[in-house]
């Protein structure tokens, strides 16, 4: 089974992710800078979950590269990942309104955990039918980023109750941490080609 | 007529389909706990539709993938299907916003089950083109499952006026039924292969 | 150029366009028979303008496979017919909540007519490329449908005026009258085949 | 590694932007031309951003039809585009609820200035990769247009505050300009073939 239509429906629902979350951004009805400002942690937050959904459909787009044939198991694992992915929208706008409090950003780095268990999840699925010699395995290596990811998540999740600013620094920096596009994935490609 | 444009259309339509159910989880005001307790009816219908979304998604994948060609009948049984698919959002909002009382869970078995008998439609313009002979028609065998999912929801409907619960367990009961990827069609594949 | 990328936008938009009009059916808050009446008016709104986003759709798809390069007049012909359908929505919701009243059903009927007149520039973009010994010209002969279409449109706003149950008939006539699919193409298609 | 699922997913977020703006557009409650007065401001402002989003698209589309493989920084210079293009429903929706007023004509040309920076960087990654003698620097040429929108953007944010209409006399100058398809790349490649 060919691997376009689960990567087209997974654009589908990432775009339309990334897209809705701009929907928080309520228009203001006064046209003086005052009438921004209330708007500033909504629109950082905006920044950040675009920035999250962003990683992710990259390193979706790097490690559905490597993947031609998918099963049962991997259209679900997928579906699972884009779950976890469509609740960011909500966790994003709850963050915005409330100006970061406590429960909300513990919430986020939730939804955060998730997903990442989630992207795990569909790596494993697609591991377990490509093989310990694929060229994924190989471009994957230790996946330290992969498997630094939840622990970080999950310290932010603890850390928020002490202070939210705490987890706001740990989702930036795995964030800082993704940006930097998977170099394994294309270095290892080059090598083969 | 090629099959590449219709899937993708219905990709289009079951990623935003299943994006905007998500929207139906109202950002809330406070930032406590209690919060988002008046939330988890609607977060859990968001799952229930989640699933049956993705599981129509699937279905539509693997049924798709046995076709090259349609012709107008094809692709308005198919748009006949995505309109039932996209009223879910709405049966999804009005049970979870009424902690699944009795109208809405029977209205919600209501486009279910006009969803079931549209699939089964466009199943039978699919086959009437590819004749009994086709890889579709023996992946399908005898259908159980498509044959048994209406009978269940008409029984689910009329349940949901004695008790809710009925309906909300036979639901979840259908979809259990269907998580189950579709594996005859596979399998037979891997035969002609 | 390569007219693969306008029909993904198209259908992206298209996709859009059909989902967004089911959020005009707001969940209702009651749970009675009572509480879906007043959202009749809005559902059969719904219906006819999914079935004529399915038509335009149809007839693209139908349009689109007889062409191969597009140019730029062709991109920004197709944008312009995008740019009214993305207007139904909008008198979708004024029709429907408004029972059906004189302007809006006017107004409803000023965008079909403005779609289907940008549908005619569009069709004559391609034409001028393709030549009169095109496929797509045989394929359209004298194209009744398509020179009916904005007359009806045009009798229906003024009629509306007079009662809008003038123009909703003639609305449902001329969608009876498209959604027998284009068989003009597809016939010319199997002889050049 | 491919560009098809880049400008899969960029139409994507493009067809949803384009689309989400149409939401602006509240479906009044009355049914006199009176309750359509005051979305004029609304519509007019659609307009033009519709046109921006389909100049944007359009380019894009002829930007990448030069281009078949991207590494992560053009990756993420595509996905830093789209996010200033993805604030354009939000200064959309401003400017037209309030009567292109000052700030908000303002801030719609600051979002125009940011999107054309990035549209520039993307450009720059593009060539970056393909060379001085490829087939887009050389469409490109001295890339005119590209240089003067920023700076008629940066004119109009600094006119607004003098009068709007400035700013909004300059926003459709701009758009004009590029409302006439870049011939550039259409001839070159033609010179190719």
């Amino acid at each position: 089974m060919n691997s376009n239509r689960l990567e087209a429906f997974s654009d589908g629902v990432l775009a339309i992710i990334i897209t809705i979350m701009v929907l928080e951004l309520k228009v203001p009805h006064g046209t003086e800078i005052s009438d921004l400002v209330p708007l500033l942690p909504v629109f950082l937050s905006y920044v950040l979950s675009f920035i999250y959904v962003g990683i992710y459909w990259n390193n979706h787009h790097h490690m559905m590269h490597a993947v031609h044939k998918v099963n049962g198991g991997i259209l679900w694992a997928n579906l699972h990942l884009l779950f976890w992915l469509s609740l960011i929208p909500f966790v994003t706008g709850w963050i915005g309104e409330n100006n970061f409090a406590e429960l909300p950003m513990a919430l986020y780095g939730g939804v955060l955990l998730m997903a990442a268990i989630a992207y795990f999840i569909l790596q494993r699925s697609i591991l377990a039918v490509q093989g310990k010699d694929s060229i994924l395995n190989k471009a994957l290596g230790k996946d330290i980023k992969g498997k630094a990811s939840p622990i970080i998540y999950t310290v932010a999740i603890i850390g928020s109750f002490l202070n939210p600013w705490i987890a706001g620094v740990l989702y930036i920096l795995v964030a800082l941490m993704w940006l930097i596009p998977d170099k394994r994935i294309e270095i290892i490609f080059k090598e083969e080609a």
